[in-house]
């Protein structure tokens, strides 16, 4: 078995080793505060009694998925509490692949590189399937590449890198092919709380026992080193997901269980809100910027990457180091995102410096 | 694919909803205070800057997986930091089965449920094979059953259910055998804190590159709900757990490692003496009632479990549920530990009415 091993880490620790100051747009780290009640929910936890610092349920704290199932409108037996949303993705993956209906699983041109990684893992053959130049999906393409042999649909919505947020239509549709062809789709949401345009909806809304959904708190409450993720899993899928979680986790890991339950308790709409606002006006700093270098973008419905395409600097991990020794920014090379966007580089606005990025860039290509 | 999934969570369910007062000795929870310095840890990164709440590096921090590496005298670089001892099982499990070397595990019998059930997640095959009547391992009796099939064998040494702890010149013929066959050996020593002879030793101090050593801090540190453990693996195959952690789990949580790091500083050994001490005295104050309730059982040489056998009272779940609701007191029975001990049930010593237990015991059946 060949693992493809994510590149992240990767070009992380180039950009940390490098003799220059650098401004990092390589990870998904959320540089904003978490919650203040995620804090609080830790600081207390630290004085419970040693009993609350054993085994949480298998499937998670009780207290969590039924605050989870009443946010999202289904049934708490169904959810799995996973350590991230990697593994919430992984139990998916592994429920759709374990039925034997097929060993192929259809994903999109960018992708998110630990798909194809996780499907190697399992031993499937990846199909990436072309999505549009704005990043959207063209239904009609899945269903051409859609057979028998397929086990799995697995998309991002909102999208990491190409920023595009799926409409319901194309979800339903994604869904409606997955039950053609005897297959799961499985929608990782864990940018939902970054949607710009205010018309994204949760594959969850979908009247279909092929969707999985997928999510997590790494983002949304800029914690992605607690790992705490969730799965939704349609009733014939469930069981197999919590056995295998069982027998590979045993359990989440509890004192982040805890503290993102109190968060989740008494976190209002304005943090997240606060967030978002924060994040258009880097994307708009940012891209104004990336106009004045001359640069071709995208600008993000969702989430919180830009892809940009310079005239003559192809996406590649050697121009990726290029640009980290001689311009003092970090993004992650465009080829390790599949074929599409391989001319493009992604950069990741969570860093307060993304404007001194920008300008960088201005000065190094401009 | 089918799973065995394993029966701890029912039978704690069934202890747990049962109409009358029952005495907990089925978990291996410890019930007694975690180190004061890993409260403090934690407590103190609960005001962590957002950078500490971000992505620890894939395979653990830095500095835990430095100070484990100094503690254990192995290079640092072939250590995973896990989400607990299960997933560095599963790890270990997947990096010997993926050699291409057979796909046969060779467990003991009786054997920690989990064994089984991770061996059916691998589509391998478990041949259990028997121990002594005090739980010791004759190495002739795996030498017979080991050939180019065997792709692992996997001990835990101290040991679950039977206490046992094998010595080194036992673990030395498995590594061996291991290497005769080209098969990998697996030491889950998660009970090392445990050891009641003063004689174990850890396999890593075996010259072998043939051996792997799964543990963590569930126990040692009364936290079976952080999920830290740990795999330090031989050279070559350190990178393909590495890997696959990375693509199941992406990391380990962050904050139970940071809490962990912060306790095997600050801890001395008087706190493990201490809970040894303590765990010594229920033993002695257990099997002193088992004796007065006719009772055959196991003196345990490690661990926290005493085996024990009631005439004409075989080790089924029926009766194991008969003894939550008849005399308040539940075990795990013998028939989930393989074949050789469903006989007996597992009575786990970490709950204060271990006295209380016992006397209900004598009532029961004396």
């Amino acid at each position: 078995m060949h693992y493809e091993r994510p590149q992240f880490f990767h070009v992380m620790q180039y950009a940390a080793s490098a003799d220059r100051d650098v401004v990092d747009m390589v990870s998904g780290n959320p540089d904003w505060e978490p919650p203040t009640a995620l804090r609080d929910g830790l600081r207390e936890y630290a004085d419970a009694s040693p009993d609350e610092f054993q085994y949480p349920p298998s499937e998670g704290l009780r207290e969590l998925r039924e605050e989870i199932a009443a946010r999202r409108n289904v049934d708490a037996d169904r959810i799995v509490v996973t350590n991230g949303t990697g593994e919430a993705n992984y139990l998916a993956m592994a429920a759709a692949l374990d039925r034997d209906a097929g060993s192929e699983v259809l994903l999109t041109d960018p992708v998110y590189p630990y798909y194809p990684g996780k499907t190697e893992l399992f031993d499937a053959a990846a199909t990436l399937v072309p999505t549009e130049r704005d990043g959207s999906i063209d239904p009609a393409q899945f269903r051409e590449a859609a057979d028998e042999e397929t086990a799995l649909i697995l998309v991002n919505t909102p999208n990491n890198p190409t920023g595009a947020v799926y409409s319901r239509e194309t979800m339903a549709e994604l869904a409606a092919i997955a039950e053609e062809v005897d297959a799961t789709l499985v929608a990782d949401e864990v940018y939902d709380h970054f949607d710009f345009t205010g018309e994204f909806e949760s594959a969850l809304t979908l009247d279909s026992d092929r969707v999985i959904v997928t999510t997590g708190y790494s983002k949304s409450m800029a914690i992605t080193g607690f790992r705490v993720g969730y799965a939704v899993l349609p009733d014939h899928l469930v069981d197999a997901a919590k056995t295998r979680h069982m027998l590979v986790n045993v359990a989440t890991s509890r004192p982040p269980q805890v503290a993102v339950l109190n968060a989740l308790r008494e976190t209002g709409p304005d943090y997240y809100a606060d967030v978002r606002a924060m994040l258009r006006e880097r994307v708009a700093t940012f891209t104004d910027a990336l106009d004045a270098a001359g640069a071709e973008y995208t600008t993000p419905d969702g989430a919180f990457y830009v892809l940009a395409r310079f005239d003559g600097f192809p996406g590649t991990m050697a121009n990726a180091k290029r640009l980290i020794d001689e311009a003092g920014v970090a993004g992650m090379p465009g080829e390790t995102f599949g074929s599409a966007r391989d001319e493009w580089l992604r950069f990741a606005l969570v860093t307060p410096r993304a404007e001194e990025a920008a300008e960088r860039l201005v000065d190094y290509f401009g």
